[in-house]
């Protein structure tokens, strides 16, 4: 992992929880994984930066039984050659669940309220604004709350909805009616879902079949004056498209992720008042991080106790997860 | 009330309830009080710009029983001689808990996490933002929150949080450790509560004991980067000092009332980077303003079943409350 990471990550007392199970240098951090650097490794313990686990590095890596990220995505540095040889895989995204559905939880309430074009209605006057008249249809009562991808985060994002007079309804392909009832919500075909929402947040995730899965048409289905999110990704939405809706002011966007990651300097983004730009935070970050190494001590721990990962990732996870 | 309150207050099915329990012309709205408006009236349902029930009014009004306000603070129209006269009040303040607990939990998780200040750094630069060196401490984990004032609203603020890893404090005159650690939080002196919190949000009732409450020498024991959240009245912070320390840019806030009520052109509040200023939009707005005129008929409808008002509004209370 980058070698600035580990005091993020982990804490003295996960450091010394390590030791306690585990051959370790908590001072040595790779970032070339080339021989002689996993001569005797039995588990990497990998992070941002890491480099694909390949071919090469296997073959230097005789020992080597299994990849624990501090992380989320596996996708950049386990590769096929990985899981040919049965290397057992762990992530730590269950750490990022928290804060992305926090995140999420605010904007939709902030979203449904109102509160920023209120906000910049107020600063643009300098002057009373009516809001019963110029905003009749606020408030977070008995609004409709779409949340599109039953991922972790998705769930999350629902459970923390429930204390709020708010209907939510769910999209997601391997969800069926029967199990969004179980988690207290409506389940609706996409399209539906675009169109009888007042929030509209994306939880799936990046994959070649849902690139673009928010394109112009869909869109068009949102009703005017709609929000969309985006936390998760932004190939998930057709960019172009989206900023020309969002540029005609009828609806407005949380935009979180990007393509590219970050936006070139001429970017309309940028300047849109309707939409609120942040650049890649709503996952872990500042203390939240410490979560992600906790997981991943706690996943080691398991192993070495001759115990299951509570969270492995497999081959086939990987067609259904970002 | 307000000749324009009405539609907005209560729904078709609202007006129904009304009838099957009242006399009443639903098409009548009055702002004037004086004879013989009054003549019959037992029960007063008043809201927003309701004039004052006097000494002059109540003798035009010798049916009269009881006001029922459907609408949050009652000081405005409820006046000394209405106690006098044993008038029974209800107010609807119960059903703007929800919309200000609800406002303040999402500005609360937005403040722990920065998302504003890296908003505005991305926004500002147009380029990749260093977030974990220029934004070690951001995020939703073991952070501070302190609740000044266990009113209604700051008690829901409290339950909201409960989901989260967050450590909550309490500070209010009328509350002691053990009822604190009932509600699940830490019970403090004021000057303690500001000292140890990241976010302090604001819930006490505006009284000439509570008047700058928040003055230059408690904002001064802010944590540099804390966020101090006013949803409940202007008249508790000295607004003056606030200024002052937020153009410092040791702190941040979230102003959404002040004084006066509509700040003049020329505040620095419009300008100040490091405040999200709204114009008093936390309390019940568009679709939230029904649950004011619902609470207000299930007091009529408990009224005419001969039961106590489950809201009931004593001149004792008026100390107490905002």
């Amino acid at each position: 992992m980058r070698a600035d990471l580990p005091p993020r990550l982990f804490s003295a007392a996960a450091i010394e929880r390590l030791q306690r199970v585990a051959s370790i240098d908590s001072r040595l951090v790779l970032t070339d994984l080339g021989p002689p650097a996993l001569e005797r490794a039995e588990i990497i313990l990998s992070g941002w930066g890491c480099p694909p686990v390949d071919e090469r590095v296997l073959e230097s890596a005789p020992a080597l039984r299994a990849i624990v990220h501090a992380g989320g995505g596996v996708k950049g540095h386990v590769t096929a050659a990985c899981w040919e040889r049965g290397i057992l895989v762990s992530t730590a995204a269950a750490a990022n669940v928290a804060p992305v559905a926090e995140y999420t939880l605010a904007r939709i309430l902030l979203a449904n309220k109102g509160a920023d074009r209120m906000a910049r209605a107020y600063r643009a006057r300098r002057a009373q604004v009516n809001l019963h008249a110029e905003f009749p249809a606020v408030g977070n009562r008995g609004k409709t709350v779409g949340i599109v991808g039953a991922s972790r985060i998705g769930r999350r994002v629902m459970e923390l909805l429930r204390p709020f007079e708010l209907n939510v309804l769910v999209s997601d392909p391997y969800l069926d009616a029967d199990e969004a009832a179980r988690l207290g919500v409506e389940w609706r075909e996409l399209d539906d879902l675009l169109a009888a929402s007042d929030v509209v947040s994306l939880h799936a995730p990046s994959l070649a079949s849902t690139r673009h899965m928010i394109d112009a048409r869909r869109l068009a289905l949102l009703r005017d004056g709609a929000t969309l999110i985006n936390t998760a990704r932004g190939a998930l939405v057709d960019q172009d498209a989206l900023v020309a809706e969002l540029a005609s002011g009828r609806i407005d966007a949380v935009i979180d992720v990007t393509v590219p990651e970050i936006l070139p300097p001429d970017s309309p983004l940028y300047d849109l008042p309707n939409v609120v730009l942040t650049p890649h935070i709503a996952g872990a970050l500042g203390v939240e991080v410490r979560r992600l190494g906790e997981s991943a001590v706690d996943e080691i721990e398991r192993y070495a106790a001759g115990e299951p990962f509570a969270h492995p990732v497999t081959a086939a996870d990987l067609e259904r997860i970002a």
